[in-house]
């Protein structure tokens, strides 16, 4: 296990330390906790904050998409593990602005039974709470059990509509069906060239054969639904956005943002060979391209491989999406 | 080799094929090359343009670096080699906007020859070339020869200054001098954890031991000052730190932006792990940290590893780091 760390035990507190010491402006710790963060300006008085959480070796999902136009809050778990209960309802309490709080997360069990339990206690102190969980994966279940996929890049999507739509000063039911929009409307795929090693485990996710790569393999490992030798950056993009664009379907005349996201260790540079590929596929179909995303959105430590996310637009989702939004795990000169 | 591609020698056609399509608003190829980008909204009449070029493998390094409030033109050599002085040349005549054209780029005896041969076709077409060498890797020569020092992650800086300065509307004079200022206060130093492959030789870099790692390699695997067992982050920081602040000096007072960068396949989660150590570094010895950076900047495709630079800052320094700028290689959302 060849990483830049201390303690493999150590890892999420001294990450959020560094995190804590490189954006103090930005973020601050949420009272109560070691493991929720929250927006510097939080609780926003007459805003519904977005809180959302998971498990580390993601980012910039989940921390880095706290931030204006995003969400309020995250609550930060173990590597590939949910954060607690605890940790959620910190987050809640400290960017509860009166106006009720949003749970958005990827559909996990450990995240599900976290939030549940977080929201329980929440409704109990009189904070409103309402969810969506995202599930945009669709090698993880087919059509018929949506409700089963997981979450994979396509969180992307849903923090910037979502977080866009509340800081519009929407109410919370506006904010929910804003998300189910955005949710119903993203589909992705990944494929890993090779595992990652989660650090207190000190062993590979997976093991996978030096020629081969794995079509749908989950953002933790998860099994994907085919294993096959290495093929070309076209044939990839082929069978990713062959399979995205027929499962919602997306259809001749519709207009979408497409991310192209790196997993870790995946260069840039072949994620624009592949997005070179990906783009004559659309336009071949009369599928309109109106922004594109490629770099490292939603990673899995040091795991090479690669997701295709569609978002299927409309006039309301572009708004939103255009929107201003600030990270400073992503935008860095604002 | 295991990497997302088609043909290894049409790795970067494709990929310049990808980036064209991904952001048509803002770039477009310079007349005349394949291999060289300008701002969408080149030539900016009036303004001193700024050219910079090297090889491909570095994303966000070199075209990354080109838009508002940064670079005006870039030309594009293959895979860690010098882009063409016919690519620097077409470049230059597409970016210039009538006030000079100002060359920044890293000090490699290849890019130096032929941005030399580019600059003196340029003047024989009456358009006035004044250049800066980045050169902050303090591993690659002693302080006595600072000439000889190679550039790495510290282009960022150099870009984001001097870009900044170009934009106010400052001279062709005015730019070289700030530019040389930024150069100057710029000190920057990599450990490598693991090689890379350029995809048209299909080998690794250099080899290296599963638990050993090495000081001051540059970013194409050129030697470092020091190979040694794989270190802890804490102990890693400290090393880096201190062989860069006993090199300008940095001292007691000073004011300082940070950058820790990421070399490829080192996740961002490491990143902050190693900057929670470099603050309190720089803290104890009453260096003031003004910003700070982590993420991937300056990248060598796939390999592992990372660089700290730090940027000794003034008044005037601080206000052009602050000032807008914008590339959809690192602000996404704008």
């Amino acid at each position: 296990m060849k990483k830049i760390i201390n303690d493999p035990f150590k890892v999420v507190d001294e990450m959020i330390g560094g995190i804590l010491k490189a954006y103090p402006q930005h973020l601050k710790p949420a009272q109560g906790s070691k493991r929720a963060l929250v927006r510097a300006d939080a609780p926003i008085k007459g805003k519904v904050a977005i809180v959302t959480g998971g498990g580390t070796g993601h980012i910039p999902v989940f921390l880095g998409y706290v931030g204006k136009g995003l969400c309020d809050g995250v609550s930060i778990g173990n590597v590939f593990s949910s954060p607690s209960a605890e940790d959620i309802l910190a987050a809640t309490r400290v960017a509860n602005g009166g106006e009720g709080v949003f749970y958005l997360f990827g559909n996990y069990g450990g995240d599900i039974m976290n939030f549940d339990l977080a929201a329980e206690i929440s409704e109990a102190e009189d904070i409103h709470i309402e969810k969506a969980l995202v599930k945009d994966d669709i090698a993880s279940a087919p059509p018929e059990e949506i409700d089963r996929r997981r979450a994979v890049a396509g969180l992307f999507f849903a923090y910037k509509i979502t977080g866009a739509k509340a800081e519009e000063g929407a109410t919370i039911n506006e904010v929910k069906s804003i998300a189910e929009k955005v949710i119903f409307n993203t589909r992705s795929i990944g494929v890993a060239l090779s595992p990652c090693i989660v650090p207190a485990v000190g062993n590979p996710t997976f093991t996978i054969g030096e020629d081969e790569m794995e079509l749908g393999m989950g953002i933790h490992g998860e099994p994907g639904v085919e294993r096959t030798k290495l093929k070309t950056a076209n044939k990839i993009a082929e069978m990713m956005t062959m399979k995205i664009i027929n499962d919602l379907p997306f259809q001749k005349g519709d207009e979408v943002a497409v991310l192209v996201n790196g997993l870790g260790a995946t260069p840039p540079e072949e994620l624009y060979i592949l997005w070179n590929r990906t783009h004559d596929i659309l336009v071949d179909r009369s599928i309109k391209v109106y922004k594109c995303y490629v770099g490292e959105y939603a990673t899995s430590l040091e795991m090479a491989g690669c997701s295709i996310s569609l978002l299927r637009l409309d006039e309301s989702l572009k708004k939103l999406l255009d929107a201003p939004a600030y990270s400073p795990f992503l935008l860095q000169w604002k």
